[in-house]
C-alpha cells in the first residue's frame, strides 16, 4: 500500500467515550481514520439495525474540533451508513471499541462492539473488535498500542472472508500482560435472576441480574485466558450454520406426522 | 413424557401478531403453551437484551381471555425473564414465531425471532424459530402446522447442545410446497443505500434501503430453497467461533512490531 490507510473507527460506548478517544490517538498515528459512532451508549444492542426511525447524522466535536460522525442509531447502523452514504472512499479496515468490559464468551452475541466488526466483514471489509474487560478505572493504552499493532498486522495479512476477530484486552500494565492468546469462544453459562421491585406509584418491575458461571478452565477459551491476564483473540465468522448437525438433521423424517 | 410437555413461545413482531395467535392455535392442541412476548414491534433488534432499562410485564388479554405476558422489552428479554421469573416450571422446547417476513441469509444475525431462540438454547432448552416469508397476505396455517409437527420432532429427538433451527416457511398453500429441505445459511450480500431526505424543519435525515443480491443458486442455501417453494430449516449454533482459521491466526507473531 503507497497511500496511508483508511481505517474507520465505531464503537457502542458512544462517540464520546474516552476507549474511542485512546483508540483513535494511537490508530492516528498510522492511518487516515475516520469516526463514525452511536450519539449515546448502545451497549448489549446486539446485532441491531434501525429500519422504523430515520437515521440523523452529526458531526461530533471534541476540544472545538471535528472529532468524527455521531449517528442516533446502533453500531451496525454506524458501520453501514459509514460505508454506503459517508466515506468518500471504502475503508481498508474497520476498528470497533475500545469497549469499556468484556465482550468474551457468551457476551459476544450480545454485544453491539463486535454486531459493528461482524457488519464490517458483511460488507467485506477487514475487521475486528477491541475491549478492555473492566469497568473500574480504566487505563485504555495498551489496549489501543495493541490494536495498532493488530491493525498493521491485518493489513498485511488479511482476513478469511466472513471472519472477524475478537480481541479482549486485561486491565493490567503492559509489564504485567502475560502473553497474548488465540481462543476460542467460551461457552460459560450465567446463573440470571430478575429483581422484582415495586416503583413509587406501586407497580411491579423487573432489573436483570446475573453472574457468569465459568465453566472451562482452558487456557484455549477467551474467558479463561483473560482471567489469566493475557490478551485473548477469537476469530469469529458470521455463517451461523452448524455444519455438523446439518447432515444428521437430512436424516430426519419431517414429513410423516410424528406419532 | 407421561405429561403434556410445556412449550413456551415468544416472537419479535409482538404479542398482539397474527402469525403467534396461529402458531398458538396449532401448538396449543398438543401441548401446554405460555406465551411472553414483547409488547410491541421488535424486528431488526438482532439479539439485544435490557440492561439499563427496567422491565414490566403485563396479563395481555385477546377477547376477553388471558392470552400471554406481555414484556416491554426485545425477544431475548422475554425468554430470559419467562425461564427466570414467570414460569413455575422449566419449559421443554421454545417456537419464536411465527415471524412476518424471512429471516433466512444473513437477516438471521438481524432477527429478533431467531435470537428469541438462540436465547433459549443458552438456557439449554431446545429451541426453535418459524417465519413465514411474506410480507402479503399472510396464511399462517401451514407454517404453524408445520411448526407443530417440528415440535413433535424435536421433542422426541432432541437438539446437540447450543444447536436451534431456523425454520422458513414459504407462502404457497400446503398442496404447492416443494418439499422440506435442511439448508445452510447463505451468504447473498445486500446492495444498499440510504435515502438522503430533508425533514419540514430542513434538517436532513437517512433511510436505510436495500436489495438482496442473490449469489447463490443452490437448494442447499436457505434462500435458494425458499424461492423453489421449499420449507428450509437451517441448524444454526451460537457458538461464533471460526474453527478453521483458528490454527492459522495462532501462526500470527502478535508479538513483534510490524515494520
Amino acid at each position: 500500500m503507497d497511500r496511508k490507510p483508511r481505517i474507520l473507527l465505531s464503537n457502542d460506548d458512544g462517540i464520546n467515550a474516552p476507549g474511542l478517544a485512546a483508540l483513535r490517538d494511537e490508530i492516528g498515528k498510522i492511518a487516515d481514520v475516520t469516526i463514525v459512532a452511536p450519539d449515546s451508549e448502545k451497549s448489549a444492542v446486539g446485532h441491531a439495525i434501525t429500519l422504523s426511525d430515520p437515521l440523523r447524522v452529526w458531526d461530533f466535536k471534541k476540544d472545538g474540533r471535528f472529532f468524527g460522525y455521531a449517528v442516533n442509531g446502533t453500531p451496525a447502523d454506524c458501520v453501514k451508513i459509514a460505508y454506503w452514504a459517508l466515506l468518500k472512499e471504502k475503508p481498508d479496515l474497520i476498528i470497533s471499541g475500545i469497549n469499556l468490559g468484556s465482550n468474551s464468551g457468551i457476551n459476544a452475541i450480545y454485544s453491539g462492539t463486535v454486531s459493528a466488526a461482524t457488519e464490517g466483514t458483511i460488507l467485506r471489509v477487514p475487521s475486528f473488535a477491541v475491549s478492555l474487560t473492566t469497568y473500574v478505572d480504566p487505563d485504555f493504552r495498551y489496549a489501543a498500542q495493541f490494536a495498532s499493532r493488530m491493525a498493521g498486522l491485518v493489513l498485511k495479512r488479511g482476513l478469511p472472508e466472513g471472519t472477524l476477530l475478537n480481541i479482549n484486552v486485561p486491565p493490567v500494565p503492559a509489564a504485567k500482560i502475560a502473553g497474548v492468546r488465540v481462543t476460542r469462544q467460551g461457552q460459560s453459562t450465567y446463573l440470571e435472576h430478575f429483581d422484582k421491585r415495586t416503583d413509587p406509584a406501586n407497580r411491579v418491575y423487573y432489573w436483570l441480574a446475573g453472574k457468569k458461571v465459568e465453566v472451562e478452565e482452558d487456557l484455549d477459551v477467551d474467558d479463561y485466558a483473560i482471567k489469566q491476564d493475557m490478551v485473548s483473540i477469537t476469530p469469529l465468522r458470521y455463517d451461523l450454520t452448524d455444519y455438523e448437525f446439518l447432515s444428521e438433521l437430512k436424516c430426519w423424517d419431517m414429513v410423516t406426522p410424528v406419532s
